[in-house]
């Protein structure tokens, strides 16, 4: 039983569901550990060890009345505190919000539990997700920052505290950390996942997802995730996706790659550009390289003005009560956001679709792109969470990500390599992004 | 046969449906009636009697050859020449669009064409559908201007030229120049109807609607149009609306009105605030006094925040390329655009839900609420298209709205009433029109 903690999501959920454990079981052996290494790691906002076995025993209780198991029976998960939950607190990772309770469970919380996960607790977010970190440590090494702005989440997965968590992207904020702290982090293509209760940044740009210790629990994520909401303005109906069917089935051929250095290369550290080399010649035919079209190396500024001048929007209430107490870069930001001119922010907005749809012939001939997920291992020190520069390309066009720990530094850390699939394949991409694990596995 | 131009399109299409009258004979009268008023009310930007007469005959074959018959069949319809037809010039009302010829319907264009109406040709609108006016005088007094933007549409439908044609409102181009007419005029609720194939002008304020000579017919219009489109961002799917059935209806109960002055209400002349003293004392207990909420005084400046952002952006190329050709009105809107702020602009829009919802506690009590069209009658010269005040924070709200010619000015000109109702119950809305014109008449 002591290894319970280190248990994927759906080995869990096998688990109680057959009966071998109960939730209580594998509820306390993620308390235990937690209560281990959280003095080195600091994931969580919060976290109350009562509230979760309370949870765990309801939900062992459920399955003794023989009532139905949902996919996430009696698992934990962890919550990224800028993630309303009705029955914690959420404190958006700034002093500005200490103590804010919301009443209700954002959308994707009530999600979980109505598919039976247990929530852990509150992980910690970069002050309002954004670029000043939080108080957590890489798992693998404490002196390096786990990257943000879902630091905790990422860094609970990886360290075996939970076997899920829920983070959220604007930029680089699931990818990154993911990339960072060798765990599977998946942002689904933008709008397949309500934010009703999450804190909006950019509306334009923010786009929840989770993390997971492989690809197959990803897929178990999303497809707990991935659901219509009506109260979210501009989500479309539609069914629920198959994402692990299509995960866990082989492809019908062989997948192709197109790899795709983008003009940002040069900035990837040897760890990448030699790790890529030998990934991509280990992949042989598999693999094509595609070099981007022009419109694609604006996109970068493009995505800087929407968000910076949505967060000078969403933020000018806290900022003007309580700027100074924030971070001086989140200032900077909203300062900058703040004389964005409307006709930039719409034309910013308006070439969204038209990259995006310049990307889409990669798709004519590749199942998906691989790319790095970060310009090198995690850096030293916990004063800033590195850069996302590798993922704003994909945020922008709301593209599928997958962060896979497919390298490693030379200093032993790890290092994420990114696929990314068409905008609405996200099943085909969940196993594309199976295959390429067994392949290099 | 010689007055079939001034049916209603009920009338009319009934009448080719029993065989009274062929679709040919319909549009005979009508092109006949134009090509004798054409040289005094310029109501068209295009018009080749040929061609209509063409679509005229092929109905008339789709007839006699049995087949079933839509429920504009043989009626024919003029069209703003800001929605693209792809068998006609669409020119926008700039020169800088000179020769345009799309290559496809507008959806409002195709769905009009599916259900039978004959497209009588392209009616003059205002410079890229802003303030500069086009060539059409009011068809009361041609020293008066017919409003704008939809000026055309208005003046042919008000002149006995087409009993129905396609407008669009921005700001107050629908309810305007339908006040100033003499006709009826319907913007539906925002969002339902598609905008694809149409000049967009500002994409979250831009609302298609049209005209008719009664409430009935622009129900039937509406049933027309408002159709679920997935080609337009942000349009949810829903079934088609029963607004004539609706509209015929008796009301349950006799409707009650909230009669709002706004605080513009000093700047109505003597005629609109006569009128609505003998029209409020006429309705007697079915009508009570309504105070705006202090939140929907500004939403005028967010309206114009919104709208000039927008047309400096959506107009920014043909401003690079051609501003000298430009009027100095639309020069000047664009300018004050391109300097507007995006945290101004995102603000003016986060704030559109909130009005609305402060404005939706009328309708815990009234059926619709009761406010002048326009501040008097069209004004006298052609130089300008009259103010759209009255009209603003209705489209800002996206609240369906319908402009009655129940008033007169003392100069003999018509003065419309307007009805605006709650976001979606525009069935209802146009039952309260028909109660109120029964009423009144």
């Amino acid at each position: 039983m002591d290894k319970l903690n280190w248990l994927g999501a759906r080995q869990a959920a096998q688990g109680i569901r057959d009966g071998l454990f109960s939730s209580e079981d594998l509820v306390r052996a993620c308390i235990e550990h937690i209560q281990a290494r959280e003095p080195e790691v600091q994931a969580w906002a919060f976290f109350d060890p009562e509230h979760a076995l309370g949870q765990a025993r309801r939900a062992d209780e459920w399955r003794a009345a023989g009532k139905p198991l949902g996919l996430l029976h009696g698992v934990p998960v962890g919550i990224k505190d800028i993630i309303d939950t009705g029955d914690m607190p959420t404190e958006d990772g700034t002093a500005l919000h200490a103590g804010r309770t919301p009443w209700h469970d954002a959308k994707v919380v009530d999600l979980l539990r109505a598919a039976g996960a247990v929530i852990m607790g509150k992980t910690v977010t970069t002050e309002l997700a954004t670029y000043a970190p939080g108080k957590t440590r890489n798992p693998h090494n404490p002196q390096h920052t786990p990257g943000g702005s879902s630091s905790g989440s990422a860094a609970a997965v990886a360290d075996g505290m939970v076997p899920l968590a829920l983070g959220t992207q604007t930029n680089g904020s699931l990818i990154r950390p993911a990339a960072y702290c060798g765990v599977f982090g998946f942002k689904p293509s933008r709008g397949l996942i309500s934010r009703q209760g999450i804190l909006c940044q950019s509306a334009h740009l923010d786009q929840p997802g989770g993390f997971a210790r492989s690809v197959e629990d990803l897929a178990l994520l999303g497809e707990v995730l991935c659901v219509y909401d009506a109260d979210e303005p501009g989500m479309v109906p539609r069914a629920g996706m198959p994402l692990q069917r299509v995960c866990d089935e082989q492809p019908p051929l062989p997948p192709k790659l197109a790899f795709i250095k983008t003009p940002l290369w040069p900035q990837a550290d040897a760890d990448v550009q030699d790790g890529f080399g030998e990934l991509v010649e280990h992949l042989g035919e598999q693999v094509g390289e595609f070099v981007m079209p022009d419109s694609a190396n604006q996109a970068l500024d493009w995505h800087i003005t929407i968000m910076e001048a949505e967060i000078a929007s969403n933020y000018a209430a806290d900022y003007a009560r309580g700027g100074e107490k924030m971070s001086t870069s989140l200032r900077e930001q909203i300062e900058r956001g703040r004389n964005i001119k409307a006709v930039d922010y719409l034309e910013a907005l308006a070439r969204m679709p038209l990259v995006t749809e310049a990307l889409d012939e990669v798709f004519d001939r590749y199942d998906a792109i691989l790319t790095p997920a970060v310009p090198g291992a995690a850096p030293h020190g916990l004063d800033a969470t590195g850069s996302p520069m590798f993922c704003t390309l994909w945020s922008y066009c709301g593209m599928p990500a997958i962060s896979l720990p497919l390298l490693q530094a030379g200093n032993g850390l790890p290092v994420g390599v990114q696929l990314v699939g068409r905008v609405g394949d996200d099943a085909r991409l969940l196993r594309t992004a199976r295959w390429l694990v067994g392949l290099v596995a």
